[in-house]
């Protein structure tokens, strides 16, 4: 089966974020490719794998990046392709640079954006699943079960809660 | 046909920001229905659409909602559907208030959150219909129309630039 | 005697926080119960518990969460009850995006909001047992104990002010 | 029958916002006085007010200011009763002022924080009445009828949207 | 001569701003051209705009954008002229948006920021000036009398002051 | 000779900030006095302190607090010496909290408000014996001594910039 | 008698709101001259009315301007009067930054930060006139009497509260 | 060779990030001087080096500063060459404070600013190389080829991607 989901970051000190995003498509079993794509630094290959993403048969891109964050916008610019930004917290202004720079995009070109840091990031690899899940009821029939899961998880914290005192 | 894409908001309040996202919708062809549904005010009838959307045919979910914004992300809670956030501008915090109630999500529930206000809705609209566009090849080919005609519209702009002066 | 205040958070990672307002529940001898209710993972039961919360004889509700804090605003929706926000600190925001995510509500549905953290849980344990106290003169009582105790440790400070240097 | 809530603001300049409070205890006939006090201007006036509202009958007090709004904190530093604080919208920050310098008060002294403005200002006056229906049923009902006309209200909104088109 | 200065922005929306920059190389006879380049609805073209540059002859790139204003950042890393960055004042977040996704950039990639709105565009004109000065003695000495003038302005107004009364 | 400055603060948790004030003052020769006061936990001890500054012959108050920082706005409301405000760093919001809650007083009601945390702490020393220096040109003298050195200080710093490589 | 008290701004664009604190030196018979000094602009003739502030006999020097506020800052680097700085509102952060640039003086270097806009100005003429007053009873005097009448105004203020209704 | 490019700064707490600029210098072989230059504490020494910089064959000055950050934005005021402005972060506001301090500079003035700590400081070299380049087609290159090899570096990255795991 072809690679469904692209994930690319504008540099290797993006992966402890990303690879929450890469955990949640290994889990659910939908199949990706992860990549170092940098908007500033390597352009023409952003353009390049953007521009090429859906011909090679890739049904999502998710990117990570942090500071000001182009990387998700410029994808955006060069593909039809749903497009997920994930907003990597950055060392100063504790990701809102980044939140900004990816989410505030002019009409016309859509960045879906999640939360900033790990827990965007697994929402990311969640949000890829269920844009492909809507052709393929067997993967969304997998994040329902994800969820019930989650749901017991949560009803079970109680019986425990404060008990480290 | 189905409806595919639901349009929701807190209040008719937000209609004239919402509006931007029917638009697009229209313009592409994309078959939607709108509906007031309030996070605070009708919970159990935001519950009911939520859980109900997708055994009643629907793809994706657009909801927007302003201030402490809780409709994208509740509905996010009781379907496996994406939901597209669209954070609406909020009278007193220019809709900052609105975007990181909607976007800072827990790990575990997405919401796909787009700009502040009408940029946001309108692309809200694009969102869904590349959303769709992953299993409708006929969509994809639109949005690509409507990128190259974006492209010469912005060509031509230079030419009349400064030209008022 | 009844239980009367409903202590619950969003995750027992916010237990850390929330303790602060058992404690002072426990201090002051107000009967509570504590709980993990998720708005987003545990959806129906956060409404269950909410909707049931009047009719079990809980008088006040105290809910705290971070990041997108849904959990006060929406168990407000469903229940008469007075209920107190607390915002936990996130992790990448400090819990400005918990404190507007809490605050901000339209008007209709009223949210008790306190500040930010450990300092808030304390407030909310303590605006519960003065809501009660409203009606039961002895806690309010007590609270004028705790006041005149708080008050004294105070005088006390300036003592030692500067003595460690 | 006594009075039973106070609602007081540092300027007759706050009475466009504060008065939301009163016309929500008027609708569901809460007794209640109003009342300019300052904390900067008059500040022993202030602390006699605070200080004598438990002896006369007072049951919550509401306070509304702006900028740095220390009108609230000070008010519960000297009684017992819930306080219930409304940060106005201030000239230059949009109230962010007013909410920081509301909301953030140390462990010991709680306010109860309601939303920037006229929606806050609408739920100070719908907590009030939550307050005093813990221990007043018919005043609960009152509520409770009037979440549901809101709600009938809200069903009725999507049948006109988008009809001014 | 050659032109030396490329004046870019993401739409002709932002001309009431840019203009500003123009004004001052028209004032100070500094060649420069003016053109729409969008990086996200012109995305070859802002590249094939970024990689001409330097060949063409321009010496330094004035490029001004709103929101997620990505053109800065791109158009840098793509020559190796020096960018002026100018952030536009954005309708929801007043700019605040456009100036960290402007002067945030990663260690590689320098843009030249300056203020928000018009004053920042008058001072992307004069920085511009100052950058081609580095070689050009008679430019220099053009701002040096500019200065001068500006000087013998703010030594009149006190004279004026209060007048109005 | 009498005390000439009275030092402050809400907790004996904001000695470590208010020292730096402390120490300036010792090091100039000021006499002062140093006390924990605290707005919320003692506001009649706050009022009789400022009450009776003027009398006991003060000239300067200094006030740190942090949070929802009342104690200095509270001082100037009961007195008419100058109050010099120092936001104390809080633990959520980094002293921004602090910075607003202090210096955005409403017009009638002056706050001298220095930066956030020990630079602050030490600039209200010195302003406060600026003040006192507005009659007595000794210390006024003492100042300049200081800044020379200050002057002296800095000049050296450069010749071991970079030493440590 | 000599000038006692320096107003300085950055434009006569400030004058609206600088005004305000020459109103109130006026109302108190405080003597004080006025000018624009820009410390950007006119960066000699600004240090050259810092230096030789002291030696002409002013005690006091109140500085506003906005955006990268730093005339108040360098003022305050060439003189040991006490100086007292007002962050004019800017057209984009509504005087955030100005308030940023004024307040967060590194140690060493104290500037006396009021509000932003018209009440700080304000504010800036009150703490001028209670610097003085330190060693001018009579000064003082008057000040307690303008506060008298403040707050005589305000207890009126309740009885017309909700007249216009 | 004359010195081109003088890197100045507030305090030799700086150093460590504005080492990152005379890091990147030594890579190019770019001339420069660095020097701690305090615009509050040695403001007749920052004028006379901003004031001499260009007699003395200087064409960049990089100035970096924290807080209050007025150092890049007087330097500026007193010479006709390029500013480069680096905002050092700061200890309580992470360096927003000291961003908007240095960018928000009022029309005729310019600063060149950068990001925010160590990454803005690298971009400072940069910028000066990329100044000095506009007429040193030498320099150009050296560029040109740290691009490439930065553009390399990237490339290799992905190859290791998660190799960590």
């Amino acid at each position: 089966m072809a690679v469904q989901v692209g994930v690319i970051m504008g540099s290797n000190s993006d992966w402890p974020t990303m690879k929450h995003a890469c955990d949640i498509l290994d889990e659910l079993g939908v199949s990706y490719e992860k990549k170092v794509v940098s908007a500033h630094r390597t352009p023409d290959l952003m353009f390049e794998y953007a521009a090429s993403a859906h011909g090679r048969g890739l049904k999502v891109i998710i990117a990570g990046a942090g500071g000001a964050a182009h990387l998700p916008g410029m994808v955006a610019s060069k593909t039809e392709l749903p497009v997920i930004g994930v907003p990597v917290k950055s060392s100063n202004l504790n990701g809102l640079d980044s939140l900004l720079s990816i989410v505030q995009m002019p009409g016309g070109i859509p960045v879906a954006t999640v939360a900033i840091g790990n827990a965007g990031a697994t929402n990311a690899g969640l949000l890829a699943a269920q844009i492909l899940g809507t052709s393929d009821p067997e993967l969304t029939e997998k994040l329902r079960d994800r969820r019930e899961k989650l749901r017991e998880h949560v009803m079970q914290m109680s019986e425990t809660l404060g008990a480290e005192q």
